[in-house]
């Protein structure tokens, strides 16, 4: 309760701007303490920090040899005495302090952003100078979660202008590093998510730049899903490289397939997304202003956005899908990123494998010219609409190019050589990816037709069994919706890594329902 | 960046209720470490916690002794090895852990807030069911502040209804321990805040339990004031009770002038507030749940509100001060609280003392049949009022009657008896209070009226001088709005407990203008 005593000028009024707490010399010395939290947090003797109107959860200012940091305040009653601060080794290493060094605790500057927040809580439309403040504080650590997350609640109900979308994805790409080419076109594609399988990228990516276009990939790792392109790529090649590795790269074999996470790419957006994620909070404008500026930040000229819709994606309905892409057309079109949004059948999982090495293995055979169909046919038409909107090719001819160019092996020299720059094994088949040697057949225990294979589920079942940590854990499908199947027929097989994470795996399917029958009653009322 | 795979299965669809996740058993022998935080955090070895998919930032349930508790999940790589559990301080001490206890770390299932939440940003209206569901997963740290920021966010933004306030009243209470007299009528009053001085509290009390009536009266320690009247009470007697203790002195002296924050009283207001506070955001919802829900748990049944509206405090109209008014009145009404709302004059600082004992040796001066005037004035109307609302006197009678108690030296004796049962000298007049002695006074650089006294940079001077803490320092005003000074005329005078503190207060208050005089000119453009 004595924590309430808790904010003090922090909050106040805008009415002084002087913070005359700054006055005070607070001058402590070091003690080390051995934990690692990822925050930069320090711990102060309880009483003394209430002598100068630090309480726990303030954000002070840290000055240890000519510079300043800014950190987050725990107190104690024991642990430190008056004169010292515990400083936790993420920040002992990183600003090499040792104990008994001598820092200087100072009252941080009300951060500036409160103000825009509450305009923004209040219904007001922030200027590009207000947002590029937001996240600069963001950055710098100056705001809170909780600060943080007020901001993103407020974008969710009140909405962004799209003045608010343009200056949020302009200071997003500037949060971070940028690729600069000096070549044209770029390209780019990205899809918002929620397909299992699906993984595209790493046959598009090879079709465009066998055709001479340039296609700096940053992809991401899974979050929800059984894999992303980055952990998928990686049972190939390396995919960790910062900016200037991938420039060097994308010059030599114009295109590279690498994990958006290893280099500084529009930092601010990881912040973001961290605080959206507890309530899944996709507010529009932000979901528009990370993915553009993330393109933005590669220097895209020309994208394809694919929106898959349908039963448990992000987007249900087609209208509302229409609705999203006309938005990122226009705002793409501010940015300077021509665009083309495709919406695309989302219901059920694209390709037979989920989990890295079975999709990696399901990319070889497309790339080798085989199936499985439903990814091939996307991906070929995804690379087709790029071809046609950079002009490269007329309109009309994208889809029969890139399959030609699919079919002659082209693509696959390209993806050979793209993996040999990324470090991997250029000739590399699908016989040589390790898929988890531990198996289970799932079998049909009814006779019917498929209704669903429910993406999430699927997802679900391949995390249980250790992908995307586990490279070879995952699911096989053996089915499609609409296949008939009969009593004991093969649905589809689990892959693990080890027999522990396998037994796992059975005994968590029994509460789920990854394939939907189809049923004639679906309820009954009395 | 690895950090962002994050959420997994927590913020999932609700496609599937049952968390399989939870079938794993993950055990792990406690080491300790040596850190309090206020907070149940634990530190699991990064890989081994991704294997169970569990990240940075996750709430999971520890299992030790047959217990469940709810932690913050901290993650490391090199700290804790595989197979250990770092637990803080907080909880090896409160739950009897030690180095190589074994406990078990499971899943939490996802908290059912989190939907009802999303219903609030999606303006939806919860039910009381949905509301009490909140209050106890915040109250169980299920809920994380990211979580909580975007209800109150919500709540700001779109609105609580009747129904909402009132569940969220009714949870509040619930949260904490209630005080049962059995004895009627109960009476209370509250201030919304935001004046200087102020401390009716501590003359209305004594009035109206001298005229044989209940006053349970819990307040709260200062946030960004000088004093707030637990502070001040402090200055004579205890104010840190707990429920039982509060009821047998009311009992007793039919009154009590305690600490609420050293009571289980509506705790869950407390952690609302810690969110509420870097905002500033004060739903009027939530304020009206947390102060009705605070009389509520002492058993009001008549309470006087005083609104203070003016330059600088949170109403800034009169206008506004009348909704709020009918908006406690209607509220208070279906919570079973006859309430009178009182618009009052909170544009500067009332009574002389700003700050602990400053305060007090007013109080004191009041009961004693002086001044300050305006103190004396506005406690004495508010007895009135509340002696009128409770039926105990008739209409007109009120001031009359709360006046002659005041001036006939009852209240004064039976403000002794609440001292003395709350372990103070029953004996002390103000001459016994201790005030710093280290004294600082300004007077004035100009001649001409005084135009303003500002309450928030007031209240900063007698901050930086020490208090509330130093219980002696503050400021004593000489002169009130209106007064004509020439140059040299005494304004104020600042005490300090110590010289430090005092010449840095008078370093401080040259960026400061807690006086401002009359100007005719305010501005001027070309």
């Amino acid at each position: 309760m004595s924590e309430m005593i808790f904010m003090v000028e922090y909050v106040e009024s805008e009415m002084k701007k002087v913070d005359v707490w700054k006055l005070k010399k607070y001058v402590c010395k070091v003690k080390p303490m051995d934990i690692m939290t990822g925050k930069n947090i320090i711990v102060l003797n309880k009483a003394e920090a209430q002598e100068h109107d630090i309480y726990s959860g303030y954000r002070t200012e840290l000055k240890h040899d000519g510079k300043s940091i800014i950190t987050i305040v725990d107190v104690s009653e024991e642990i430190v005495e008056p004169g010292e601060v515990g400083i936790f080794r993420d920040l002992t290493t990183w600003h090499k302090m040792k104990k008994g060094d001598t820092v200087e605790i100072v009252h941080m500057d009300r951060p500036e952003s409160i103000t825009y927040i509450k305009k923004k809580l209040d219904k007001g439309a922030l200027n590009a100078q207000e947002i590029r403040t937001i996240v600069k504080e963001i950055m710098q650590d100056k705001l809170s979660e909780i600060e943080t997350s007020a901001w993103i609640a407020a974008a969710y109900i009140n909405g962004f202008t799209d003045d608010e979308i343009i200056a949020l994805a302009e200071a997003t790409v500037d949060s971070g590093d940028q690729l600069n080419l000096g070549k044209h076109p770029i390209l780019d594609k990205h899809c918002i998510g929620g397909v299992a399988g699906n993984r595209t990228t790493m046959i598009v990516v090879p079709i465009i730049t066998a055709l001479g276009l340039y296609m700096p990939k940053t992809s991401s790792r899974s979050i929800t899903s059984a894999a992303g392109t980055a952990d998928t790529m990686e049972v190939l090649a390396d995919v960790t490289f910062n900016m200037e590795e991938l420039r060097s790269m994308v010059l030599k074999a114009k295109g590279a397939i690498v994990w958006g996470g290893g280099m500084k790419l529009a930092p601010v957006d990881d912040k973001l997304i961290r605080v959206r994620h507890p309530l899944s909070l996709d507010p529009e404008g932000m979901l528009l202003a990370s993915i553009l500026g993330k393109k933005k930040s590669v220097g895209a000229e020309y994208a394809i956005i694919d929106i898959p819709v349908g039963r448990g994606v992000k987007v249900p309905y087609i209208e509302r899908g229409n609705e999203l892409a006309k938005h990122f057309i226009s705002v793409g079109d501010r940015l300077g990123i021509k665009i083309e949004a495709l919406i695309t059948d989302g219901a059920e999982p694209v390709g037979n494998g989920i989990g890295p090495a079975l999709e990696c293995f399901d990319v070889l055979n497309v790339l080798q010219g085989k199936g499985p169909e439903d990814l091939k046919h996307k991906s070929v038409l995804l690379a087709g609409k790029l071809l046609e909107l950079c002009g490269k090719v007329d309109k009309g001819q994208g889809y029969g190019i890139a399959e030609k160019t699919l079919m002659s092996g082209k693509a696959l020299a390209k993806f050979r050589e793209i993996v040999e720059i990324q470090g991997g094994n250029p000739n590399v088949s699908g016989y040589d990816i390790k898929i988890g040697d531990h198996t289970h057949i799932v079998t049909s225990e009814v006779s019917g037709s498929i209704f669903h294979i429910d993406n999430k589920t699927m997802a679900k079942i391949a995390r249980i069994a250790g992908s995307p940590r586990d490279k070879g854990a995952g699911v096989l499908l053996h089915r499609v919706r609409g296949d008939r199947v009969e009593v004991g027929d093969k649905l589809y097989t689990i892959f693990a890594e080890s027999e522990a994470k396998l037994d796992f795996t059975i005994k968590a399917i029994k509460d789920l329902e990854p394939i939907e029958m189809r049923k004639m009653l679906l309820g009954s009322l009395q």
